[in-house]
């Protein structure tokens, strides 16, 4: 056999259909799952509607890591059903205050080779260490729990080699801004970003989670690190040596792309508003006053990250303009902090310290005042991610934050030397490290906990019925070209605080289009069984919401019938067993208005046979021809009314509604 | 002389006007003034429209430990300007995250025999250390900051005689719910608590801090301690033992009322939902599974009370169905508790450890989960205040708190010894502590920070014309009895987050009552110059909050005609330039319209003759006898439009509106 790159091992390894052809859909085995609660209690509804007994992976893990502010009682009352339903389906549980899902799972789950699927964008992160690690929509990871494959189109590979070695004052997180001052944010999608090269030798398994944390940001699919030494010491450390198997890339192997970057020749980054990949050298942004400084995140999650910030300050004050927050990884990442002085170090020079947890990185507190810069380690600026809407949040390494802290205004690090005498800090990583994550293990079996916590704003994932044969229903909305998934269900405070509850975010579908949809499509359920829309081109463009398409399905959307659609939300509305189609003529759009009368007839047939879907428009007695692009699986799928009711059926779960759990 | 009381002391010291006679208006000098962030916005932009130069007083002090969540722009704008303002005032600036004003005032700033006057109810916590130490209204405490007297009714002493010493795992919070378990909420109003007895030797000053700060809640005036050795010692651990003066009560002193607490016979006690005065023994409610353990706040905010708790978790876990949340008091608090180690028990018990301010007691984030009961070392249960609607908040002291974190169910903390054979474990103040606030001095003059910030939600408070003599103008609303502040304007998160800004603000006056009142009064005062509203007995009953008066005055309300009214809401009428009438027949109440037209003539001359009030109802052509009950330093500040028009008079500030500031 041909020498193989470390992605193409993972991958052969975890095929189980497909070729491995750039391009091909091919699914894989999953082996872990992890998910988050900001995404985990719909996940954890959609299994429940799965009729689901147990985890079929080798290990899944709820995280509480994003909604930790509880300001009412919705997010208490999440993270108790998430505890509880943890235990019925054999889920691990990482209590609120634990850490941050990607650090923790790397530290106390993660094995080199191992595939993992996340309901969260920074999955990839396990990559540091040798594992296939995917982000993906909730209903994906909710069949990975299930044991299903996941199905993605086969990447090309793209191999970086590293050479050299950092110098000081320099860390991996302005490694992977370079990575993203060549590539921007969309130039390695559709690829696996694999590193490799002598490079790799200075790099801890810590150091290579910031770079594949921040490979989501370049687009990529996944990125990959070897299992090598470096990741070897990482599991001594967090005492499990024995998890540890090597997974290095065999000599003379290809990659689909190839570059390289030299180490030695790297310096200071920083990825100004409102872009990962508005990537500059500190150098061109030096001296613009800041009001905070902000470490923590995923995208530094390392005792090395807290470490060096904390040497920077020691003895010293964040100048009197900033706030400098400290956002822990995790709670043993606190312990080690005490344990080396860190913590008392950054307390002393001013730090607010908060809570372990994603925190002000996804917006939960620590907004920036208006037009006042923001300098943190987190892997994304996105306008208004910070909470505050013309935001100015720029993206550098724990070095440049903590040096900027102290000018109250942005810093090279390089110049702490003649600033304040200081020489590059160098890590010596303690040997005995805390080891304290508080996990919940699952019970052994489903039936001790079947009575569990609920809310009064959880609702159970109602259950659809499959496509309907014939219908006469109205055209409820006619929509532009480009609607967006914020427009098919609106983000922020007023609607997503109903995320475990359909019933009641339904009302807000298509709120910023129409404020009355709601009203007018629970009338046309009532006296017509449902209703359809219309749109133009790139229909369901933006977040991969999966509310965009279940709201509307509850709301009794039988089809949409639009130009083109985005291609997240056109999977959304397979998955839930709306069906999406397309004009045959574009033009047809045209002359199709609001509140026309549309009959389909033998619809089921003609979907399955996948040929002209003729509807007829009963208001102006003309026919509109339609097509839909779903595969046979998903033709399957939409048919049984989505996949969840498909896998009811495969697995021989009742139609009697959800799984009965008692308040 | 007679023999004094201490209350009577620190009162007789500081009166400028009125008599010592308990229910007459004394007129006091106020030495020092704290301001939260919750209400120093206002007191800042108060002081702006009074055209204060430099504030009067020995010192000031701003803090910023209410609104640290930051989830858009608007707090931390809040906590710029109030930086740079307080430059331009000569105020002392507390940065957030340094921690809760109280504790913070007390530790650098409170000296024994001074006056305090703060815009937060919990102020009389500095009587702990032998300061006369208010809670007051925002216009009050920019008066005190302008150097006015603080007006109040000269009120009775309650001597409470303190015997003996507390027995192990009883601690200052249980004892001052025992005054709760007596008193109840209302039981001491119009009261000073003073304590004495050989009892006090064994309080700490942050003992008596726990005491003082829940003063409050039985309703009293403030709370009085006397300056002793234990005041001395705590001075000299802040190493400032030279700001100690000895304040005593002089032999054979009398008081108004006395009574005696036997600290021997004292038991963990606990107040249970959802009132402070819900005081039963811990024993009574003991085994009920608890959500969340909650330690923190004003009310137990010392040394001893953290590093309790972190003895009794040391090397064990917290229940995992508690959620142990850990509020640090001040910055300086978090580095006495790693040096003592006890961060890092907290830590490895499972805390969740925040930033140090005030967080979950004011309902800034940690709210419990639905019907759920959460155990709170804070000093307030009020239902709701913690952020969920439906809460179940109990009241206890760190050692009920740890002990039931533990167990995971109310416990008392003496079940500790047969539990895990834990001895009560006895604090020794270190004598090394660190001292670290962070504190920003004032600007040695006001001319150097005459720019700056001012983000778009902090409007300058809009200055009023003087009483009208003439004006035909309709009735707006006429509204039931018991109408509350909360209906005038609205509490919560829709409103308050204007708390800057009184235009927008304004916006939602009246509106629980009537969505249409602020545009109505828009018209009415372009097309009348202003309007009335009528009320039953009892307007104005509820919070103290200025904005009930300033928003409808904003709208152009002219006077309010009612039965009766609460006391504070009256006063702030009268404050903000508004005419509180009575009826002088009430049933006149019974004929008057919505919607009908009254003209007031030589209204100018007539408040300040202090007699019957003539108002004509145009629309049906009857008189209406009204009266008012100012007295007359209200009568001219009336007359002027409001106390700050009347200062602004004094101090010969010119009329061309707020003082110019730039953006």
């Amino acid at each position: 056999m041909a020498p193989q790159n470390v992605a193409r091992k993972l991958i052969a390894s975890h095929l189980l259909e497909g070729e491995m052809i750039p391009g091909q859909e091919i699914g894989l085995r999953i082996d872990q799952t992890l998910t988050q609660d900001a995404t985990g209690t719909l996940v954890m509804l959609e299994l429940e509607a799965m009729g689901l007994e147990r985890a079929a992976t080798e290990v899944s893990v709820q995280y509480v890591d994003h909604n930790l502010l509880q300001t009412d009682f919705k997010n208490p009352d999440d993270h108790l059903f998430l505890q509880a339903i943890c235990q019925r389906f054999g889920i691990w549980y990482s209590r609120p205050g634990n850490g941050v899902s990607h650090a923790v799972h790397m530290e106390r789950f993660g094995r080199p080779g191992r595939s993992l699927a996340g309901s969260d964008s920074h999955t990839p992160a396990a990559g540091s260490m040798g594992m296939l690690a995917f982000g993906a929509g909730g209903l994906d990871v909710a069949f990975a729990i299930a044991g299903e494959p996941l199905y993605l189109r086969m990447p090309k590979i793209l191999g970086v080699e590293l050479v050299g070695a950092l110098p000081p004052w320099v860390s991996a997180k302005d490694l992977v801004l370079e990575m993203l001052r060549r590539h921007d944010v969309k130039g390695c999608r559709g690829m696996i970003v694999e590193y490799f090269g002598d490079g790799l030798a200075g790099l801890t398994a810590m150091d290579r989670h910031v770079i594949a944390n921040m490979g989501t940001e370049l687009g990529a699919t996944t990125t990959v690190f070897p299992s090598d030494e470096q990741v070897r010491r990482f599991l001594r450390l967090q005492r499990r040596e024995q998890d540890w198997v090597e997974l290095i890339a065999d000599a003379g192997c290809d990659y689909d792309l190839v570059e390289r970057i030299e180490l030695p020749a790297l310096e200071p980054l920083i990825a100004c508003p409102s872009s990962p990949g508005n990537v500059v050298r500190v150098r061109e942004v030096e001296g613009r006053p800041i009001y905070q400084s902000y470490i923590g995140s995923s995208a530094n999650p390392g005792l090395r990250d807290f470490w060096i910030a904390a040497e920077i300050v020691k003895g010293l004050r964040a100048h009197e303009r900033v706030s400098l927050d400290i956002n822990p990884t995790s709670r043993a990442l606190i312990e080690n902090l005490a344990r080396l002085g860190s913590f008392q170090q950054l307390i002393a020079a001013g730090a607010r310290f908060h809570q372990a947890g994603c925190n002000g990185c996804i917006g939960m507190g620590q907004a920036p005042a208006t037009h006042q810069i923001s300098l943190r380690t987190v892997p994304r600026n996105f306008p208004g991610r910070s909470g505050t809407k013309e935001d100015l949040v720029y993206l550098v390494s724990p070095e440049t934050a903590a040096a900027s802290a102290l000018a109250g205004a942005i810093t090279d690090p390089r110049d702490l030397e003649k600033l304040y005498g200081l020489s590059c800090p160098r890590f010596a990583e303690p040997e005995d490290q805390a080891i304290n994550h508080d996990l919940i293990a699952p019970a052994p079996s489903a039936g001790i906990a079947e009575r569990f916590e609920r809310g009064p704003n959880i609702k159970a994932l109602p259950l659809f019925a499959p496509l309907v044969d014939d219908a006469e229903v109205p055209v409820l909305l006619k929509m532009d070209d480009d609607i967006s998934t914020d427009e098919i269900l609106m983000a922020g405070a007023r609607a997503l605080p109903f995320r475990s509850n359909i019933p009641a975010i339904s009302q807000y579908a298509f709120f910023a289009i129409d404020e009355t949809f709601a009203a007018r499509a629970h009338v046309a359920k009532e006296q017509h069984g449902g209703h359809v829309v219309i749109a133009g081109d790139n229909y369901g463009q933006g977040s991969s919401r999966e509310h965009a398409a279940l709201a509307p399905r509850y709301l009794g959307q039988i089809a949409v019938i639009a130009r083109s659609y985005a291609r997240i939300a056109w999977q959304n509305l397979a998955n839930f067993g709306i069906l999406a189609l397309t004009f045959v003529d574009p033009a047809d759009y045209d002359w199709i208005e609001q509140g026309d009368q549309f009959a389909f007839s033998d619809l089921r047939e003609r979907v399955a046979a996948g040929g002209v879907i003729v509807v007829r428009n009963l208001t102006q007695r003309r026919d509109v021809r339609c097509a839909h692009q779903l595969s046979e699986r998903q033709v399957r799928a939409v048919l049984a009314g989505g996949l969840i009711n498909q896998f009811r059926q495969q697995r021989g779960v009742g139609n009697d509604g959800p799984l009965r759990c008692a308040r």
